[in-house]
């Protein structure tokens, strides 16, 4: 089952919806659509060549530990080689450690790419550039210079070690200990669920690793973060090894381990006790990265669903069309793959605006940054629900033979289940945007995402071609707003009754962003009806909001019942 | 994890909430409770003790195909042999064959705890179930004498032979022949998917197929139905084999088996050229068993999920609460807990009600019989998608931990995922419903149903207590009622815009039922609110009002957009 990358739609998000030379963001004037077609199109082809026919040996083979050494998939150590080589790994990184240098919305379209073909391989890469990130950020100049062009380009690669065994999102419990000893510390615990944690595609894995140090009282306040090289300078093994690899339910291809620090030397990366803050600043891009991965195994499902309904002969809907007609033609199977489609699309069409609002961020746009920050659990938590949904619908498109092995389907589900779960579970997103993000800054940012809707739709009023498309999403964002005032007016009082919302509230969200996207969409895709391409942006643009946009008066209800229901039963009545 | 039957929910459903003794069904009035709670505790015993400790054994080990003979995992033969030994195969098989005579109802209530513990075991009785009721409507006085106590003691088991590589739901495709050969045919054919297939469980299988006998014309008019057994009355084994035992996402333990045929002896089952209709006739009992394991398994999955909410310390609702508190204090998480509650229970007690019917059904009620067809689509169809929603919820609720097989979350969700695909795929059920069950009978069933819903309602008018559940269900009848005369206006010139909403239907009424059951299990427990069980019903009728049932105006206004955007694209687009 082939994979494409989606040429078009990403030339259409970037040049005619975003356009992305006209925003003034430092390094989008030079992305061409000559360039981006370029860089893009050789992505796609390393994606469907290289990495695509990978996904299901990796899912079949998984990773093996052997004498304490990970084995990966036949075939994965040649690939990786193969990206390595193609500095696919260094896109957006800084040329000074031997990257391209190319704005991160360009490194989210191609990992887009790559991780529709292959999601398990992509993570030793994505992990391996969250370590750089962080390294970046905090690093002194002398780690920056010893590590940075190694991750650089993947000739080592890197992990995060945050969870253990008694603590996964609560990381005030954790117990991992540092001690130091001269400049370096000694680092002694368990960490768990450590993707990349071992493997055979790199020479050096660079662990970074959460840890208490001496002196830094309770909670989170006494986190410090260090780096662990498996190898160090001097070429002898650190005293860091894998105590166990994981049967999961998908990914297989990723390795995900348990890491025994047993005095592992280790060097302080940015302030002593300040590890959390550290690990925050490369949170929004891992959480992009994660939102990502929702729709992009989506899209992969959505191929293979598509190419089967159009082969497979089953059912007629019109008499004298000869035995049996492909499943394409039934209303319901269509309906699902409108539903596919108009979430893929909308959800790329978000990570890319998410991707461009942390470029200027990260050259000192505080808005955007804060607008960013907002969405961040929205792209997180709303993108890979809606993602491991539309995968399911994918499956079921196959009838039985979803449910057999012989078939991608089931992979993609089993696979796209993950990014629910982790780099913060949905609910904590949810508890991240509800209990944090909406009042950030006196609710700077989300009154800023009102109002540009509002404006957006009140823009295209007495279009007529437009009003099928801006006038739900005005009622939409009014939902929204609703929902807001009613938080506000229990915030106080009884926190309860708004957190009891906070998943429909980050789903209200969800819907209402992906109206504005497709609203975006459909405004330039206007006046081209003859163009095939974009014809059916504008029906399925109309389909989003007569269809999917209605899922927010839902939202809206329940949040409207507060927590009563939910809190009112005791613990054992479960 | 253990397993623990839900005792006290089954007698509230069948004597305060359907009081079973006085509804005048034959064989419901020996159903005294302290009868009912002795069979239920057994099952419930056997299901907890032997059943569900092999329930992981089996997804671990799965069968193995070798030298042509099915292998079932590790102590399968022994909790069998157990099942068989206590009399649970055949407790409402007739009692001329062995069996104990019981309603199908109490059948339906010992299925449930068996699949909550162990779905995949629980299938190869399940099949034989099936086999049992084809033969005895439709066998001969020779094969009934000869299959049936085999059958109801499942000393044999049986299979269901409909699907081939090239049809699922369109049988009219099948190509496996029948050819005469005296009194008995030669059958010639490769069938997929076929559950328990072979297995070493059992002395002998007999397979029950669908083929193609010359003279019976085009499509599924010259389908009939031969009962092929795989060791003949002499001891000799029958040409048929195993061609390939599959590899699946979930139920593991139960064997699924692509089956050659290759003039195999068999004999008519019913009527030359009829063998659809013979097929038909057990499909009620077929997809209500199959809508029991939508909710059985997310029974199960939300039992280990609560027991690990109360179990795991992170974070903290409460200052001064140490360092940190079960999962459970966390308002999304409570959320989470209530939503599966408020779909299990509703969900048993809309089987409980539809085994009911059809137990009248079997006593020529025709009128139930017409509900109970009705219901059938939704049962399957909206029982298993949200059964499978459920069990995504609850794996949820473990982080990382529910993604790793150690725990048993991951299989459940893998599991409960075959329900919306066997037995009709659950888009067939809608379109069952939409196309075939509302017109029936000139719409005699949907009419009595809604009727029967606003008297429940009416009936309650003026009760205060019951307002915040009585008013709710009134709305959304009515919403069903206008997504009905949305169908019958579009039905003759543009049927496309109804079956694009067929799905959005069925979950409509899937609420609207569920929601007719929270109203009576509120009604039952009224007056008793000093009794936590009866409590925790009265709130969770509640919470199903608020927060799930406002469902039914999102697909009303999903069916009213019609199918325009849905069908507007050609196949290229996709």
């Amino acid at each position: 089952m082939g994979y494409t990358a989606p040429l078009e739609d990403y030339a259409f998000l970037l040049h005619r919806v975003m356009q992305v030379q006209s925003l003034g963001i430092p390094g989008y004037a030079e992305l061409d659509e000559g360039f981006t077609a370029a860089v893009l199109e050789a992505a796609g082809k390393i994606a469907a060549d290289v990495l695509a026919p990978l996904n299901t040996v990796g899912d079949r083979e998984g990773c093996v530990l052997e004498n304490g050494v990970v084995r990966t998939p036949e075939g994965f150590k040649a690939a990786f080689e193969q990206l390595r080589a193609g500095g696919w790994m260094a896109l957006d990184c800084a040329a000074e450690y031997g990257g391209q240098g190319l704005p991160y919305l360009m490194h989210t379209a191609v990992n887009e790419a790559f991780v529709s073909a292959n999601m398990a391989l992509n993570m030793y890469q994505g992990l391996t550039h969250g370590a750089y990130s962080a390294l970046r950020a905090h690093g002194t100049a002398e780690q920056k210079a010893y590590y940075l062009p190694k991750l650089a380009s993947c000739e080592w690669t890197g992990t995060m070690n945050l969870t253990e065994p008694q603590c996964g999102t609560d990381l005030g419990l954790i117990r991992t200990r540092a001690e130091a000893e001269g400049e370096a510390w000694r680092i002694t615990g368990t960490k768990i669920f450590i993707s990349a944690g071992d493997h055979d595609m790199a020479e050096n894995i660079v662990h970074l690793v959460l840890a208490k140090a001496p002196g830094g009282g309770e909670g989170t306040r006494g986190i410090s973060l260090f780096v662990v090289p498996k190898v160090l300078a001097d070429g002898t093994r650190n005293a860091v090894s894998v105590g166990k690899l994981e049967a999961k339910m998908g990914i297989h291809g990723s390795a995900t381990c348990v890491m025994n620090y047993d005095g592992a030397q280790g060097w302080l990366v940015g302030d002593l006790h300040k590890g959390m803050r550290a690990m925050f600043t490369m949170m929004n891009e891992a959480r992009l990265g994660v939102g990502c991965q929702g729709y992009a195994v989506a899209e992969a499902a959505y191929q293979a669903a598509t190419a089967y309904a159009k082969d497979r002969l089953q059912g007629r809907m019109a008499e004298g069309a000869g035995p049996a007609q492909p499943l394409i033609v039934h209303p319901d199977i269509r309906r699902s793959l409108m539903d596919q489609k108009a979430f893929i699309e909308g959800a790329r069409a978000l990570t890319f605006w998410g991707a461009s609002l942390i470029d200027r961020g990260h050259h000192g746009d505080a808005a955007a940054e804060g607008l960013a920050s907002l969405l961040i659990p929205v792209i997180k938590g709303f993108l890979t629900d809606k993602g491991f949904e539309s995968t399911v619908q994918a499956q079921q498109i196959w009838g039985g033979h979803g449910y057999i092995e012989d078939n991608p389907a089931s992979q993609f589900v089993r696979d796209a289940r993950i990014a629910m779960i982790y780099e913060g579970a949905n609910g904590v997103q949810a508890l991240d945007l509800v209990g944090r993000k909406l009042a950030s800054d006196g609710g700077k940012a989300i009154r800023a995402f009102l109002q540009m809707i509002l404006a957006e739709c009140q823009a295209l009023e007495g279009d007529a071609a437009m009003e099928p498309v801006a006038k739900p999403l005005k009622r939409a964002a009014g939902q929204l707003q609703e929902a807001l005032v009613y938080f506000m007016s229990v915030a106080g009082q009884s926190p309860q009754d708004a957190l009891a919302g906070s998943t429909d509230f980050l789903h209200l969200m969800g819907h209402v962003s992906l109206g504005l996207m497709w609203l975006r969409m459909a405004k330039a895709a206007q006046g081209a009806e003859n163009i095939p391409f974009l014809q059916a942006k504008l029906v399925t643009a109309r389909h989003f909001m007569t269809r999917q946009l209605p899922t927010c008066a839902l939202h809206l209800a329940r949040i409207m019942a507060g927590g009563e229901t939910v809190m009112a039963l005791p613990a054992e009545a479960f």
